[in-house]
């Protein structure tokens, strides 16, 4: 069991940094991604709808009996994970938890910004969590729909960028946030813009980074650690994607830089 | 028959820029609209994904025995008219036709652009018709992948979308075009940015005036034209989108005039 991968999944590429955070502080492990590139994005979308097309992913990860699942999207995390709980006996974690819990830990005034999706914001998901470990903490969450787009486009440092994001930020800079979470999986890419439009005083979280260290907790908790290197020539991380995989792979090795051999494109609708 | 609907679809809310050109110029016919919300944007995915989407829309449209049906996607019309037209024994037309065909006429100098997603300039699909038209006008291609979520972000007009803009039409105006297609669906809705930027030497060519107008001689030779305009208090347009109707409706209202009553959401896998 130990040796089995890790099964991780997004609507598109932005799980991407989620699965880099996982092979840089667990790197023995096996990751199977899934990207769900037909019907990306999930952000604009209902939760009935994104959780039905979460559990069709869940069940394609379970071919390859993974150990546990990772939710690398924050909308799926929002509005899928306990819906997926309740329909498999494996861990599984999303990237909104671990986030809210390092951003209640790091604020010392109280106040915190999220930036997500549309579906994230609305779904007060980041509130909840955090109210729950602090009910004195306050939650200004602010929607970026052009985020993504800008992301993909590739256009992580550039002046539409800069003048997209101030337009977002400007009101979580007047109501004085001391903590702001990147609550979706794109965002990581334009933390320098963000970050600049900020300022020093405003501390950054990347939920990615929070995940990948809880979920190595998770798997030590559960004895379910690879202790073992990957053997030379074992294929560690299968990438799968519902749509275009060829561009998928492209992407891809732009963000992570242990050389993608291949991706695969898959029906997910017949899960 | 003739008081049979005309099928329209689109991946979203693009299409309503076809729909409303339908409405206005043969406004005795009744639509059933399909917004494929739940797995849009088509424009940046591949043949076989948008076609097997494609194909389910169809059998859908056709529960309402439809008495043609109007591809109001570019990206569709593109990949998919070929393969729909073999499965269904209805009249069907795309978008592309149309406008491919006016930007034949209309062009003085014979160097055309075409302005559209990452898949329809991909499929070449533009050049393929206007070279059967005419094979000494050039075309050239240019994909625009930030202009459909501009134009959902509500940034008709903003100096953003016109420094967007600039960046995408420079190399068409360089080279010295006198028309440019505006070949996606959403595209309408920015055309006093993209007209401001071409100038007043380029003739814009909107597809979806044409390919109302086209529809509408395609019915009148077929007999199919319904002669009778609504009864009082039916229901002419009906509006169904694969996710999320409420926030459909509300941009379907910001485009079409005639007082959307409703939207219906349904599983569109399921066909």
């Amino acid at each position: 069991m130990n040796s089995a991968p890790i099964g991780v999944f997004d609507s598109g590429v932005g799980g991407l940094t989620v699965a880099r955070e996982i092979m840089r502080q667990i790197p023995n492990e096996k990751i199977i991604y899934f990207g769900d590139t037909a019907r990306v994005p999930y952000g604009s979308k209902s939760k009935e709808t994104v959780t039905r097309f979460s559990k069709q992913i869940v069940r394609f990860l379970q071919t390859f009996e993974v150990k546990t699942i990772v939710v690398a999207c924050n909308t799926a995390s929002a509005f899928a994970l306990d819906a997926l709980e309740k329909e498999i006996d494996i861990p599984i974690i999303g990237v909104v938890k671990p986030g809210a819990k390092v951003a209640t830990d790091v604020t010392r005034n109280g106040k915190i910004g999220v930036i997500a999706t549309e579906a994230t914001i609305g779904s007060r998901i980041y509130s909840k969590y955090i109210k729950e470990l602090n009910k004195d903490v306050t939650i200004y969450g602010k929607a970026c729909p052009l985020f993504c787009p800008l992301v993909e486009e590739g256009l992580w440092q550039d002046p539409v960028t800069d003048e997209i994001a101030k337009r977002y930020l400007t009101e979580l800079i007047d109501i004085d946030i001391d903590t702001l979470i990147l609550g979706c999986t794109h965002y990581p890419l334009i933390r320098s813009t963000v970050g600049k439009i900020m300022g020093e005083g405003v501390t950054l979280v990347n939920p990615a980074y929070e995940t990948a260290k809880e979920l190595k907790e998770l798997l030590a908790d559960n004895g379910l650690l690879n202790e073992t290197p990957p053997a030379l020539g074992e294929n560690q991380y299968q990438f799968y994607v519902s749509d275009g995989a060829e561009k998928f792979k492209r992407f891809a090795n732009s963000i992570i830089k242990y050389g993608i051999l291949s991706a695969k494109t898959i029906n997910i609708e017949e899960y």
